[in-house]
């Protein structure tokens, strides 16, 4: 349980890492403590207790019985409790918690529209998994409210920036494109590794910023996260987005 | 204590309000709370149970012990425990609690600087009081870094929206300016109260898109909330602001 005096409960001041676990074993463990870690530096907390954060991920499956199969392990920081208001304590003393869950399947494809509510790309924790996430709970319930299974985030300068949980790419010719993290972008983990394997199969990739408008141009279009690896796009705002065989190609590199 | 499930934790999914208690009375309190009202029906939550928050709220002076002078009342509203992921349970049960500690002065003039982290002028909660409000956290604490009191924020478009914790005002001749809401803007209750008294004062209230240039040459600048009232603005970026005596003649009537 946690203390009603916690600045995450609170405020939204904390992190949080979404890990996949196949079978009990969680993985790319030290990439996502990584993240974590540089997000505390980002936020001004102190460091992680990296240790303490990969125990409670290490045994998340297990204490959830979640040992066979796919499970979503997630890792919690919060600043820990304060005093009234904005300013931290003079010595924050973290939280860290963790907790596992059944995952989705991967590469299911998905249908999605575009948000009304912006991802604001003048904050640092645009480019951070922060418990200040209302904004993709909000996208989130448009898709639903439109029959979609995602929203696409759009930042305030009408530009391409996410999912509401997912990083977003598309094929242009040998281009493999997507947003800029000066979007508005959390440098997904998926998203580095396809961006990291697109060269292997004759792709380019391309950080850009652009419009909606750029997915019907393209041959394809796919959403990638830790969880469910890449989501083919197959339409948006229900105009059927095309197909290509490379999406399958990348999904192979994506886990 | 919060379970560890609690969407407001998990995702910033909720809100909150502070009101002022002077000697044990809480100011306010049908205001504040049509305001967490209106915030639940825009997040699309369920409608508030107004009768629990008002008898939490005025309990809450009394629990602390704190019914002589200054208090703060917070009232915190989360969207409730919930599975994994963004999507909201079909039937969410939202979770109440009210704190209550000491309050700041009243009308302390402030030292101010321009953050960089900008307001997401693209989001609803912008211009709602959500647990979600770490960019106000990140904006303060660039404040403190810089041996100022608070933090103006920016919107992406570069327009003055609000202080880390408060509404901004400045006097231009016999107008007395304020950023409009779709800056991203929380319709502040004590900024209400000025903007209603302001003509009374032979004032004429408009509400503007500025950028921060808009400062230097007003006449005064200050800032507003329901603990602290009226802060006159006394420099911004190191730079002196002016001092007018009709800020004093405002602030009599924020309360």
């Amino acid at each position: 349980m946690i203390p009603p005096n916690d600045r995450g409960l609170l405020l939204g001041d904390g992190l949080f890492e979404t890990l996949l676990a196949l079978d009990g074993q969680v993985r790319h463990v030290e990439a996502h403590l990584d993240r974590m870690a540089a997000g505390c530096l980002a936020l001004g907390l102190p460091p992680l207790d990296r240790e303490r954060a990969r125990g409670l991920i290490l045994a998340a499956p297990g204490e959830a019985g979640l040992t066979s199969g796919r499970a979503a392990v997630r890792l919690t920081l919060t600043a820990g409790s304060g005093g009234r208001g904005l300013d931290r304590p003079e010595a924050p003393v973290p939280v860290l918690l963790a907790s596992c869950a059944a995952a989705p399947p991967a590469g299911a494809p998905a249908t999605a529209v575009v948000a009304t509510v912006r991802r604001n790309e003048g904050s640092p924790a645009s480019r951070l998994k922060t418990l200040a996430y209302l904004d993709n709970v909000l996208a989130r319930a448009e898709a639903r409210a439109a029959g979609a299974d995602e929203a696409l985030m759009l930042n305030n300068r009408g530009h391409l920036a996410c999912a509401s949980a997912g990083n977003l790419f598309w094929l242009e010719g040998d281009v493999l494109a997507t947003p800029a993290l000066g979007c508005g972008v959390l440098a997904g983990l998926a998203r580095g590794r396809i961006m990291a394997a697109a060269g292997g199969l004759g792709l380019t990739v391309r950080e850009v910023h652009a419009g909606p408008e750029a997915l019907p141009a393209a041959s394809a279009a796919f959403l990638t996260n830790s969880l469910t690896g890449v989501r083919p796009l197959v339409s948006l705002d229900g105009r059927i987005l095309g197909a290509d065989p490379r999406v399958a190609a990348l999904a192979a590199v994506a886990g």
